[in-house]
């Protein structure tokens, strides 16, 4: 299997990335993030999520920066923005907003999903029908994640097996992409390539697959590789690197978007983002949310190979 | 190529890691820095460095270290501890000392060795021709360094081919392994593949070929697991991730021990090094240079997958 000439970089900053923030980010400023995303050349972008603001309200604006989006964004047209739905309130919400594309959040631990979502696997996909089948009526473009798909921080390591089988149950149901999370970066590259081998058995074709890697451990760039090197062509990333782990405090969470984007430009892979965009939005992330830059690249910057030079050093 | 069930682990943290540290480090705590390497099962450890105290003044101590470490060390025997050596008056200090193996350094690129060491690439293989000599005359274990092998911080691309032939120079003046150094961290899996299968056609045996990589952009694992698939059995790395890269100040430089022990035990690659011994080392490195652990792995600590939590967390 040929690594792809092309991918597609899915960022979920602006979703995955503040959800669990402390600190209150204003609708115009994430606003201003997404827009700053897009310029970068990004085209695929998880903006937010339509769960209980009760239990999220780090997103309780949904709707409100949706509405803000068309003044800020030049043209969407050309822009895919999922947003996370739990349920039939969530989906009647996005459609209220506008919204085109949507995805939906299981796992492959029953423990996982019980504390996070409150249900069993299987419940959790009999709630999704109803959602994914309004959702194709109004053609829809529709992902799945599978959660803790490389190990659960409750009950350790995870049966690939039941990770097919969740990934098949969700196409099933009818997304268009199945998404396999390291929700607690734990994975390593002899995982990646047993998780592809099994998925390409059971059927499910290889352009319908995504991974979201967590750099909790250091491998989500191999894990990434490893993907790539099966035909694996989408892959989740957060600009900065947002999103921390929950369950290792002061660890780092979601591969960061610019390490992702240096790794493919080194290797001659395309995928549309300029690098010194995402530096840009990067910052402007790091500074709403009082932090240094923390990503590898953020610190050192790209790499210009006709000089030896950094690049689009913070 | 199958992934060798075994790889050694080639400790630096002792000598890269600290050569460009500002803080002065007393020479017993270097020592007991070695010793709880030692205790983690690390068995390769680069000890220092005979290069000159004036240029290197962090390791001008390099005597009364490697004086002390008898008394330390309950046994040395099971132990190879090179100390990188620059010409003959390196060499008589680290005879003196009663050393059994060294390195020597190189590049593959010119204007780097010049500014690094004052010679062009050809006149340091010639520095090295008695140096070698002399060493195999003892017996010695030898090394040599090729650095910038993935790009020159001066020059920017280095040319594969080029590596090459300093990879054999450096075998035909006697070494027992070549490292090739990722210097600017700027390398990836595709490099990788290509410089290795490039040694493997210039009949350069794989277990004399060790890698050297920079975490600068988060590539470096990704890079391990590029050699590991095509059949490299040595990798270098530092506890603690020490030794910045001094061509992007405040960025991370050499790979860090743990994330590496982290990444092959989750692979199921034996190395014989214990996860928690290298984190209690990186604590102490870490703590003596007045720095929070950055790595990876000190971060968010190991991982049990029999329980799903974190192991050694800092």
């Amino acid at each position: 299997m040929p690594i792809p000439s092309r991918v597609r970089i899915y960022e979920v900053g602006p979703r995955d990335g503040l959800q669990n923030e402390a600190r209150p980010i204003p609708t115009a400023e994430k606003a201003e993030f997404i827009r700053l995303l897009v310029a970068a050349g990004l085209r695929e972008i998880e903006a937010t999520s339509f769960v209980s603001p009760k239990s999220v309200p780090q997103l309780a604006d949904a709707a409100e920066l949706l509405a803000m989006l068309p003044a800020v964004l030049a043209d969407m047209r050309e822009l895919r923005m999922p947003v996370l739905v739990p349920n039939m309130r969530g989906l009647e919400r996005a459609r209220g907003a506008g919204v085109t594309a949507i995805a939906v959040f299981t796992a492959a631990s029953d423990e996982f999903t019980r504390r996070n979502i409150g249900m069993s696997v299987a419940e959790s996909l009999d709630a999704f029908r109803p959602v994914l089948q309004a959702a194709r009526a109004e053609g829809w473009w529709t992902r799945g994640y599978v959660s803790t798909a490389f190990g659960c921080p409750y009950t350790g390591r995870v049966d690939p097996a039941r990770v097919v089988q969740v990934a098949l149950a969700l196409r099933e149901l009818g997304v268009d992409e199945v998404c396999l999370g390291d929700t607690i970066g734990v994975g390593v590259p002899r995982q990646v390539r047993e998780l592809t081998a099994r998925h390409i058995a059971a059927s499910i074709p290889l352009e319908r697959l995504a991974y979201h890697f967590h750099d909790t451990r250091g491998t989500a760039l191999a894990n990434v590789v490893a993907g790539l090197e099966d035909g694996i062509s989408c892959f989740d990333a957060s600009t900065s690197g947002t999103g921390g782990c929950p369950y290792a405090p002061g660890a780092a969470g979601n591969l960061a978007t610019e390490d992702l984007v240096y790794l493919l430009d080194a290797m001659g892979i395309q995928h549309g983002v300029r690098l010194e965009g995402v530096l840009t939005a990067g910052r402007f992330i790091s500074g709403l949310l009082g932090r240094r830059v923390a990503t590898k690249v953020g610190q050192a910057g790209g790499w210009d190979p006709t000089t030896g030079h950094p690049i689009g050093r913070s």
